[in-house]
């Protein structure tokens, strides 16, 4: 897919299909206001208390990584498509710290796609989202599954 | 657990243990605001889009919603405390839509306990965390692990 997919459908995706979601600075700044806002753990708000963790360093929320994650996907993937939302996630590791300075690249390959045998007017994608930091070392890794509306249905 | 817990160690989880974490009303702005940043979706973003999608009305991104739980969980059993971070979620159900209005109540069942093989001065505990609305209906639940030191530990 090396145009930026619009009004993606199920039947746009297939298995084997790889999806380039591009890079991200993570900034000290918006470590510490996601931190404030959900996650106020000391690693997360203080650069001093981060070193002294086993996180070695001001390290984003492991689901402040998965926000990130998630405005990558609505911009490249979900935006203007007939996505419906998700029932969950299968798995989700949160592998390396997430430190102030880092690059995040990420990537989703399809699994699987299947027509909802209940509701056949949707159906699943199932997909593994990765995330590397700016040394090549995977910081998080996730499968999930996303509703699809068909083109042709009628939900 | 019948009072703010302060300084949790390791040693203070254990398996049966049930942790209340209170509740929290989620309000149109709040949805609005964190689907702008993260998951601007239509059905995240704007009522009428979400009464014509499956969600049928203005609903919570399903990360809202774990980052709320996060914030009652730092709130609650994580503030003061050894917590170390954790590696990862086993499973997380978005069972209900989150939808404006809701109060979500909050509970942890703590599943098991265990010292880490090859970092003794850390334990791992395993958690079943579930959220139900006003109408008590389950709204999430999740699996994880949450990394603590040991109080006597030197990590």
């Amino acid at each position: 897919m090396s145009e930026q997919p619009q009004g993606l459908a199920f039947e746009d995706f297939a298995e084997g299909m790889v999806i380039e979601l591009g890079d991200k600075l993570v900034t000290a700044e918006e470590i510490i206001e996601f931190a404030s806002e959900f996650d106020p753990q000391p690693f997360h708000l203080d650069e001093q208390a981060g070193r002294a963790s086993i996180l070695g360093g001001l390290a984003a929320s492991g689901w402040h990584t998965c926000c990130m994650l998630m405005r990558m996907v609505a911009d490249k993937v979900l935006n203007g498509s007939l996505a419906q939302g998700a029932p969950g996630i299968d798995e989700l590791r949160w592998l390396k710290p997430v430190l102030a300075g880092d690059t995040l690249t990420a990537r989703i390959h399809v699994l699987s796609t299947r027509v909802s045998r209940s509701r056949p007017s949707i159906g699943f994608i199932a997909m593994r989202s990765e995330m590397w930091n700016q040394r090549g070392e995977r910081v998080m890794e996730q499968s999930n599954s996303v509703m699809f509306r068909l083109r042709g249905g009628s939900a």
